[in-house]
């Protein structure tokens, strides 16, 4: 059988304690959810004198045994779950691979059955079709009244949810959501390939012409603007800016990392098979209940500062009271190492291949509100959003089971009848969901792409002299240059946002050189965070879209507490700090923005574990509970990657299909 | 002299880098946030063998001496703020009294001055008094373009801010923000009577007729419901429901909390003075670093059901990753132990009475967006909203200092030039602002302080046998009794509304006993989590406005995912799952609801801290810098209470008074 388990079995215990009569006197069960006592047996087994690190000192904090530390057979669950691998440590990923691109569910002499698919994200979509083509009869409920695709978002004119122009250029789009899909990913790869989508590479790292990388977008921290490359070779100016120990003052921030994360990448590096397996079990047992903070001043012993360092330039400082392992796992991925590919015109297009599949089966417009269930029977409660005045509509659908992709964090408000299982109703009552917010601004040209030659040429064909004017500060601070270059449309800049532009503005007193890169992305202290160019134009069209900020956790409810409208001329600004004051003349005064954590349709960017909640919770994430089975990125330990989609999918699409 | 010092003494090294010429070359100078050695050996001394836990084990990670535990000295100052006591650890609340509540700023032969206040909330309104008063000349910024008081906010018709009803009785208001205020905050209570505003006790727990607590709101966890005072009494069936070990089944969940902190709080009780400040220092140096999470499993060593237990009643399960200290001394706040205050009429009427006293110097609808500072003097651009299609306008203001009472959440997004110290910009950085939402539900009746023969008499006046009909559960699904009572003024349930409920609806099983209850609240595992009743009935007016909802954190902003509207038919069912189906024909179809995370000037409910933030930011938090002084909840270890923000006002008043 190709069926991934459960991945821990379930018990007797688990089952949950329906609602009471009518006071408290129902003698509930008691659910077991881990094994306390098992687990610090094997603690002592597994994970004794192995750590590597100095010898606690007396006034250390004491972990408890047991209490702290999960049981070995949940680190290996959730280990087996991190490598995608089954009960028997075989990798799950090549049967995926061949049912998703190549050879569909297997033959079943299990009934055909009537299949509801809640949610049109990727996995919906994708379990949709591979149910329908292996003979079953499928719904796909759908909240968003004309867009499919989830969290795969592109800003764009046209498409499926045929949306009218967003930005001044109509050809122009940028991505809301999934915008780098990441060569180690063969099941959205091949998905790709197989759906005829022609991929290229996406520059994480800025390419010169040739398309060589080229490490020269900037870092700007503590007022100290440097090269990427020119911080990786000479990262003293920076680092001293942050007051780290001398001992550091010569190391990369992404080497300082890669050192700390050293003795944990040593428990799986050159590994394979179970030895592999047991490796990742034994980072999950020892970290597992670490943040990510913890982690970096306890375990690597960083002092605050370096810790300030490494938070800034490699995006933890938001992020530090999240799980380690969640960091850990993302920062081996996003990393200059990491070969990216994009789509052109947009990840969009993927959700419009998906879509095309499938798209008599899915009902948009259909918001699930409540859950019954039953032996085998499943009906799902919806309600339209009449949005523009139409009337609401309630409709009820049927079927012998169902896939939920809806992340836990909008699970939480749909009543599921009876209850679920005591794990299940934890993990989706606590299950971390982070903030994620971009703010994408549109400007005529690309300036990103200028040397100082091409600055001169086109400032100059503003106004004689400007080119100068800019180099020394003495342009107007009233947003009078803002759009100001022919190549900019006129009616997208009102008075409004010139005085608020005026108003936000950052006075920068230096002129840095011109950028010259193509692609690739910035990094600031700044609460613009991270700033990402486009690695191509769009065809025919002279300009570009940024993303001027993208920021996760903290960084992004700053801005979330903001209306859109507030957003561009703040992302503006932060994006001129790095850039310089000049950029304005090209902006067109079209901005998008993207806060996943106020998305009425995606509640938080993904799930992004906190300390202890791998082991708490996880395992309790797609276990399926009678008919319902569960499936989305949230699912797999691949959480906001469209790649844990696909493996949710097809799980789950093979969990019904060969349910009796 | 009367003035708090700031925290720590500023070195020489905290100034801020300035911005670098233009290329990576800037010799930046080194702060030192923190002596990580002296902290090493002050630790030592004063923390070794006392922890009073289980001895480590080998495989316990290892703290880094020093790296994860803050200096002595820096404890003492976080001790200070926490006892709000100054260096010589002396007690300011009663100077803070005595200048607040009856001799205004002391004599002073310091130049008068012109000071700039940015924000109106009760931080802002009372420094501009009381800087008044002494013959300064005072101009106060704020953002909001009707309204001051900031997390002050009452939902009412009228008011300062003239508002239009906003529930279907205009009688009703409910609260938006500060809702009770602890008999323990002397400075607040004390302002409220010299102000002649009547305060009279919130009941945080439940009444009976005569006043007396009655412990009858309702927990219902695990579909198990059961009465507050029960539960104190036969903790077991809903202790069992959640798996806890045997010999927590019959402690109820406060008690099993009271004792887990139990060693902390040793380390407080019974001090005074100088042993009480070290005491407070002792539990800083300790457990500053943790997060409840951690304290819980490895301090308290308790295993993870009783953390789902305690977390769940408690209000602890959303913010288990925040900072151990915030929530121990929350928990020691909130409790049935501690006597509140409300304000008939509403809070709003403490943001009414602080207005009217400088309502003359406050200019609203000015957003700051930048602060320009030098040698004793403060330029502020500020711009307005522009809502409503009236033009926007940029002014700025100048003084010779200011007091900045904008939440660092909010400051963030507002460039200061030249830059603010190393340590005040990572605390602006990086504090941790909490989400908290509200949603309030309107009812004609107040349906809570029923029995049993008021609920026959009321049902029955909407159609015979409907009484009976509920208790059976047979009634209609489709919304058609929402607001069916004859008391429930037409008008306000749309179709559209009464689908949305119709399909949001919760189905219960059961019809629980009439609740019976005055005041009060009752908890939940469903998403309201946490539900109050009014305490006093609003005069002349038959019905209230319960809180159907109240959470934090991760709790919250899955309510703040929905936009407005799509939360009160959720809130409704949650509160129908706690109190039985029938409350629906009571309801008016009218809600209010508030997100201080997604509110453009609050930016988040409050500062509350992750683990270390305590002794590595809060200690740069308050300390001013040059002209510019920090006031604002945030800058108290009171986050969220009027009091911390009047501590602050009258810190920051003395602060600039005395200064030259």
């Amino acid at each position: 059988m190709i069926i991934d388990p459960p991945p821990t079995a379930g018990s007797p215990d688990d089952s949950a304690p329906g609602p009471a009569p009518a006071t408290g006197t129902a003698s509930a069960r008691r659910p077991s959810r881990r094994t306390v006592i098992a687990g610090a047996g094997a603690l002592t087994v597994a994970g004794a004198g192995a750590l590597g690190v100095a010898a606690a000192s007396a006034e250390t904090p004491r972990t408890a045994p047991g209490s702290a530390r999960p049981d070995w057979e949940t680190c290996l669950t959730v280990a087996r779950a991190v490598l995608v691998r089954d009960a028997e440590d075989q990798p799950l990923v090549p049967r995926y691979a061949d049912v998703l691109l190549k050879n569909g569910l297997p033959r079943s002499r299990m009934p055909r059955k009537k299949v509801l698919v809640v949610g049109a994200g990727p996995a919906g979509l994708t379990a949709a079709h591979l149910l329908r083509e292996a003979g079953h009869q499928v719904t796909v409920i759908e909240a968003n009244g004309n867009r499919v695709g989830g969290r795969i978002k592109t800003f764009r004119t046209g498409g499926h949810e045929n949306s009218p122009a967003v930005f001044a250029d109509p050809r122009q789009y940028a991505e809301a959501g999934a915008m780098r899909i990441p060569d180690s990913h063969p099941l959205v790869t091949g998905l790709m390939d197989s759906l005829g989508l022609r991929r290229r590479r996406f520059h994480l790292v800025d390419v010169d012409a040739s398309g060589r990388p080229a490490h020269r977008t900037w870092i700007l921290v503590n007022g100290i603007r440097v090269r990427r490359g020119d911080y990786a070779r000479s990262p003293q100016a920076v680092n001293r800016s942050f007051g780290v120990p001398a001992a550091f003052e010569s190391v990369p921030a992404a080497q300082i990392l890669r050192n700390a994360f050293a003795p944990v990448r040593k428990e799986i590096e050159g590994r394979k098979d179970r030895e592999l397996v047991e490796g990742w079990a034994r980072v999950v047992q020892r970290y597992g209940h670490m943040s990510m903070y913890r982690f970096l001043t306890e375990v690597a012993q960083l002092d605050d500062r370096t810790v300030d360092l490494v938070g800034t330039i490699e995006n933890l400082t938001s992020r530090l009271h999240l799980a380690f392992i969640h960091s850990f796992i993302g920062a081996s991925l996003i990393s200059p190492d990491t070969a990216f590919y994009e789509l052109p015109d947009g990840t969009a297009t993927l959700a419009d291949a998906l879509y095309a599949r499938v798209k008599d089966l899915v009902r948009l417009d259909r918001r699930a509100t409540r859950i019954t269930h039953d032996e085998g029977r499943v009906s799902i409660d919806t309600v339209s959003e009449g949005r523009g005045g139409s009337p609401v509509r309630r409709e009820t659908f049927t079927g012998d089971s169902a896939i939920i992709t809806v992340p836990f964090s909008g699970l939480r408000h749909i009543q599921v009848t009876p209850a679920l299982s005591y794990g299940k109703r934890r993990a989706i009552t606590e299950l971390h969901y982070d903030a994620a917010t971009k703010v994408l601004l549109e400007f005529s040209r690309r300036w990103w792409e200028f040397d100082e030659a091409d600055w001169k040429r086109e400032l100059e064909a503003v106004k004689p002299g400007l080119y100068r004017n800019y180099q020394v500060a003495r342009t107007p601070e009233d947003g009078a240059l803002l759009g100001a270059h022919p190549s900019v449309p006129p009616g997208h800049i009102s008075e409004s946002q010139r005085a608020h532009y005026a108003a936000c503005r950052r006075t920068t007193r230096d002129q840095p050189e011109a950028a010259g890169v193509i692609g690739g992305g910035s990094a600031t202290d700044n609460p613009n965070r991270f700033m990402f160019q486009p690695s191509y134009p769009v065809e025919g069209s002279p300009g570009g879209v940024v993303l001027a900020s993208y920021s996760w956790a903290d960084d992004a409810l700053k801005w979330d507490s903001f209306d859109d409208a507030e957003r561009y001329p703040r992302a503006l600004a932060g994006l001129q700090e790095v850039f310089g004051q000049r950029i304005e003349v090209f902006y067109t005064g079209v901005g998008r923005t993207q806060s996943w954590m106020r998305d009425p349709y995606a509640y938080g960017e993904a799930s992004v574990l906190l300390p202890g909640q791998h082991t708490e919770l996880l395992p309790y994430v797609r276990e399926p509970e009678g008919p319902l089975h569960f499936a989305g990125c949230h699912t797999s330990v691949k959480p906001a990657w469209i790649e844990g989609a696909l493996e949710s999918a097809v799980r789950t699409a093979l969990e019904v299909h060969s349910a009796s």
